[in-house]
């Protein structure tokens, strides 16, 4: 029933696909490329949305289920429903996929860096309920993933370095995407591209050994993510430069607490700061311990009212779950600076 | 991962659950139960609910959805929902259960003689849109059925008979039921309590082979609903009236069409006039042709712009699926005085 790996499809244009009986609901601002606006044309059922948080907005839900009925006129069958945007669109679309009449079809078509190697695989979809993300929501794997270079060519150099932390962080637990990443002169938009492929399957590898979260092994996928998301919180930065300053954060808890030696250390301070240019925040304004620990404990990766499971790096270009106590976070964060 | 079949367990009162991580979901009716009422503030987590459609409208949703998150505080962990109710209780409930945080157990405590003998057990989840029913939903299987037999003993003999309809179309297509029912002198609201069990494992021998409505196997549940919705949304007939009437069409059609015989049909005639005591309605102002196929033409089991599945009776107390037009189906009403 189940299809946890999808099909991987990476061309310079968009896909063919059955114009009749698929759904696309897609990012709006792409209409401004002449090909996609004629491509999304095609479809009889479509849906232009406008891509960020407010369309996960839960409390607008069901107006846009009222709007997609509309459109798919009733009682017509629909095969499956197509996310063409960033993430936003995705875990919009893959909840839509999940609930119209009992579940359809999914298939996603990334334009995003940010989407591209992270959000719009693993099958977690989610609308926000007020300031709480994801509170709703499922697993919907999609039977297919379409890279469309030619969009994704088109995308910021800003929003490249968004999706290249999380690219980091892949590589960091998957040792061929190390290898991929480590053998290039210089990472560019057209490398990751090229390589896309490798760097989701790496995902997927993770993923379809725990598709429903269950049994702590999707947890790898944090790595660098829990005390990144304070900082984002906090201070207000992107993704991208949270999940950068996590994994510096890992990285030097790692070390300190004998997981990796100073050389893979260094060897992995060199892949981040050298070759990727990911570059860590400076910290100016120290977090108090109270601002800290408030945003810490609504980790999900809380086990108990004490303690959270964190993802060290390991020496053999791996990681470790561990069982640890909020004090031992904040202690760390203190002497990273990150704590006054 | 899918528990398709559920525990289920028959008792004179309420069990016992973890009261500190399961949420219930209740018909705020059944306060006026004492007992209920000591057992339900026993949860740290309860939301009583006014049971009815309105409870299912998608337009609501969302601020259920606000009201549960505020008491179940945020962060805390929900083990399992519990769904206290009738259909409608179900539906909601266990839409909930699939989608609070992707998805949580779900355990069903049904209510109702509908519920108990249907609508709590298959995994149908559904909220409204609109007029349009059940447009948005999942397949949720509880992991445990509680009959609570002081509760349905309390509700009025008037609602035993829509739950009835359901039994009789469960003895038709699973002989075992029939055995048990038509070995009773006269059955009686306790009669189907001591038999819940056998009557719900019914429809789980066919639920178990098709969870999902991908088969055309479920399809057999759908027994008598075909021209009976049509009925009820007509005549605006109780959902009991309606499956009463269209399971004595069925039976009318399947003896036209050969597949069972004068004494078969007659066998059956009796169960359902003498033995269940459901009668069917008198029509007196039959439909207009274009009444007919108009609601006919919804109906989920439509498979073609020209047909639909139609579930026949069949010599051996079994059922069999069969392709048939909707001028069929019309000219068949029209034989049996529905359609004018």
């Amino acid at each position: 029933m189940k299809i946890l790996v999808p099909k991987i499809v990476v061309a310079q244009n968009e896909p063919k696909l059955n114009y009749n009986d698929h759904f696309v609901i897609y990012d709006k601002k792409l209409l401004e490329d002449k090909i996609f606006k004629n491509w999304v044309s095609r479809f009889r059922f479509k849906y232009a949305v406008e891509a960020g948080e407010k369309l996960k907005n839960l409390d607008l839900f069901s107006d846009h289920i009222h709007n997609i009925l509309r459109i798919a006129e009733g009682g017509s069958r629909i095969n499956s429903f197509v996310a063409v945007g960033g993430g936003s669109v995705g875990d919009f679309t893959g909840f839509i996929a999940s609930v119209y009449k009992r579940g359809t079809g999914l298939i996603q078509l990334p334009t995003t860096w940010l989407s591209l190697v992270d959000s719009a695989h693993g099958g977690k979809t989610g609308l926000n309920c007020g300031a709480y993300k994801n509170q709703i929501g499922t697993f919907k794997f999609a039977s297919a993933v379409y890279v469309v270079k030619r969009i994704l060519q088109q995308a910021p150099e800003k929003l490249f370095y968004e999706g290249l932390a999380e690219v980091a962080k892949t590589a960091l637990f998957d040792s061929s995407v190390f290898k991929i990443l480590n053998s290039a002169k210089i990472i560019t938009p057209n490398y990751i591209l090229k390589n896309s492929d490798a760097i989701i399957r790496a995902k997927y590898k993770v993923v379809k050994r725990d598709p429903y979260e269950s049994k702590n092994i999707r947890q790898i996928l944090n790595l660098g993510h829990t005390v990144g998301h304070v900082l984002e919180t906090q201070y207000k930065l992107s993704h991208g430069q949270a999940v950068t300053d996590g994994l510096f954060f890992t990285l030097n808890w790692s070390l300190r607490k004998g997981y990796i030696s100073a050389n893979q250390h260094r060897k992995i301070d060199d892949f981040l700061n050298e070759k990727l240019q990911l570059k860590r925040s400076e910290i100016k304004r120290p977090l108090s311990e109270n601002n800290f620990l408030r945003v810490l404990k609504q980790d999900k990766k809380k086990i108990t009212d004490k303690s959270l499971l964190f993802i060290f790096m390991t020496e053999r270009q791996s990681v470790v779950v561990e069982k640890v106590t909020f004090k031992s976070v904040l202690i760390e964060a203190k002497k990273q600076g990150l704590v006054r």
